[in-house]
């Protein structure tokens, strides 16, 4: 079970005017099971992408990247399979996922450049084509909840969200889906979220805005610090509400869109790290006081991928010398006699060695809680930063395994 | 039991002339076993070290680099102990540091700043310095196999190695010894390792020697990419030995020299790995045709710390797509379709994809193997570098969350 997770229900995930979603079972990898999702957007949704930064990004990534830069308003359709990534599929993958994009574009008489791919499943194996364009025709209009479900590999629970806020008095939707329970979940399962909403948000304005929601959402947390081929997160923004339309990144109502986005992007990427695999804490880690992000990132990661320091959280054992080393070897100038470390309110390191007022049943009592705070405070500038992660498991270790065998 | 380790015995640990090692027990934080260590030099020993960059680098480490900066040639003594890190001690631990190395001083009649301390254990607890100076009123004579077994924490052997070659027609003896489990260990036991020569190399030339050596061996392995507070390598050379001086970097005696050096850090950095926490393969990682070390390190690093790629090795998978993500995400401008993987002589991807060549029963073949070669073979230029690692297993989840429970 994921850690302290919010199951989302047919009720509480809202439909968004101007998107129709469809599911089939295509039989990709297993039967009875839906694994083929597509979104079909009306005409004049504005349509925004950040994807893995991995080099060996897989051919789909490729497409949409490409179809994106090219014009980010002509996008009608996305096709989303899991059971194979088409990751390392050399020249032939993008040749497939091609024909993929093709078939959903005669499906409904669209260019085939306006259709974008995605696939998340195992790499290394063609992609089965003929299947997947066999089940387009098996297509059946779904909800969200049954898209959510669709996108699902080795996740333990669907991931969705909705929300609503009122902008100008009109009432603008939100709603959202994610998948991935490790940044590459054993077979490249991948990390994908698709964010959609009613709001009017011009073109150029929503791709700015995206790279703020991202940088603090799904650009913010780590299962096991690695990075999957096939990353993708795309919002998508249909101009049905009929609000003024956000044309600039000084208009009104770009801030209030901009956190209620970053609301929605934030419950979905936590989603990931809660349901991550094997997880049974979920780990908030802040560093503030620093010069700059980067270097409040830097010791952030460095702290969430320390296989040490999730180990002693997975055994609610308050070894915290392992986070200042894992701080000490985060290659940032710091005066490691100048920081505060605490767990949630309690201060456990200063001066560079215990506080005088730590107690380690304090320490304990922190640990034992299945959400816990990481705080780092560094002296030297104004730069904040939070990521997100996980404790590492037996269990981790179990599913990464025994995965294929 | 650690991966195809080759066992030291007494015999086969040759004394050092120039050096006299001590053990005894001071009931740091077990009783009945060694857990005090000491070198004592003849006058004129070149003493040359490296050291962990962890920026909460522990008080002994500060002080032995200080105290050799100074003068690497007027160091007396080491004093080794387990038990405790004097690690995230503050300004305190200083103090406590300086108090052995006073004790030992006062013990020898040596000079204070001629002594180099070494901790490891716990760490953000105070050094227990009376029972340290109580300890140093029992050393006895040890052999380098006990000098070994003193500096053990979580290792399960002692990790020992020595041997000859012939300099000039003079015989030269090597010997070291090491000690480390995990990069850090659960309680940062720490990477410790002590190499000893009786050869006659000059200091400036140690130092360069000592660069070269250590960047093929200590700083080429990794268990689970956490660097500890108190990693230590010393490298010691009597000069005992009657053949020329080596007084320069062109001495026909430095490349041999150097070469029989390497063997033995390579041996016992290797050990470590072998050793390492839960550890069931031992694996070496070879990235060539690079156009920069650096470069090649970069990547064979991701390989060696992706936990995807350490758990698939455990589980013995050949889900090598992990190892081509890992490439994707070391931070190289790596051309993917160019490169090629191999895992011992078989060649599993190239040109972006699955060798056409590649059957998956010769991965598994290779993989069930507990010495492994992964290779990564680059088209842009003539730079090659191995680093050394293990797998990542469910005992290395047990250790690291069991040990201090």
């Amino acid at each position: 079970m994921p850690v302290n997770f919010t199951h989302a229900t047919e009720e509480s995930l809202l439909p968004i005017s101007g998107i129709q979603l469809w599911t089939a079972e295509a039989g990709i990898k297993k039967i009875n099971r839906s694994d083929l999702c597509c979104f079909q957007l009306d005409q004049g949704v504005a349509v925004s992408g950040v994807f893995t930064q991995n080099r060996f990004c897989a051919a789909p990534v490729q497409i949409c990247q490409k179809r994106l830069a090219a014009n980010g308003q002509a996008i009608r359709a996305l096709v989303i399979n899991t059971g194979n990534a088409n990751a390392g599929t050399g020249v032939a993958g993008q040749a497939d996922a091609l024909r993929v994009t093709a078939a959903v574009a005669d499906l409904w008489q669209l260019a085939p450049e306006s259709v974008l791919p995605f696939s998340t499943g195992v790499i290394l194996e063609p992609l089965p084509v003929d299947k997947i364009v066999q089940g387009l025709t098996q297509l059946r209009p779904a909800s969200y909840l049954e898209a959510a479900k669709a996108i699902m590999t080795t996740d333990t629970v669907p991931k969705a969200c909705s929300r609503q806020l009122v902008l100008d008095g009109v009432t603008v939707t939100i709603t959202g889906i994610s998948k991935g329970s490790g940044m590459i979940n054993p077979n490249m399962a991948t990390m994908l979220g698709f964010v959609a909403t009613d709001a009017a948000i011009a073109p150029m304005v929503l791709n700015h805005m995206m790279h703020e929601i991202a940088e603090v959402s799904f650009n913010a947390i780590t299962v096991d610090g690695d990075t999957s081929t096939n990353d993708s997160f795309l919002l998508m923004a249909t101009a049905k509400a009929k609000h003024a339309l956000i044309d600039s990144v000084e208009h009104a109502l770009y801030e209030p869109m901009k956190a209620a986005l970053i609301e929605v992007a934030q419950f979905l990427a936590h989603a990931i790290v809660r349901d991550g695999e094997g997880a049974s804490k979920f780990i908030a880690i802040t560093v503030e006081g620093g010069k700059t992000v980067i270097d409040c990132k830097k010791i952030a990661y460095a702290i969430a991928h320390s296989p040490l320091v999730k180990t002693a959280f997975f055994a609610s054992d308050p070894n915290l010398g392992r986070i200042l080393a894992a701080i000490g070897y985060a290659n940032v100038d710091v005066d490691v006699y100048d920081l505060s470390l605490y767990l949630d309110e309690v201060l456990v390191a200063e001066k560079g060695g215990r506080a005088a007022s730590y107690q380690e049943a304090d320490g304990q009592r922190v640990l034992s809680k299945s959400d816990i705070e990481i705080r780092v405070v560094l002296e030297v500038g104004e730069a904040k930063t939070t990521v997100w992660t996980c404790d590492l498991s037996h269990d981790y270790v179990s599913i990464n395994a025994d995965y294929r065998s």
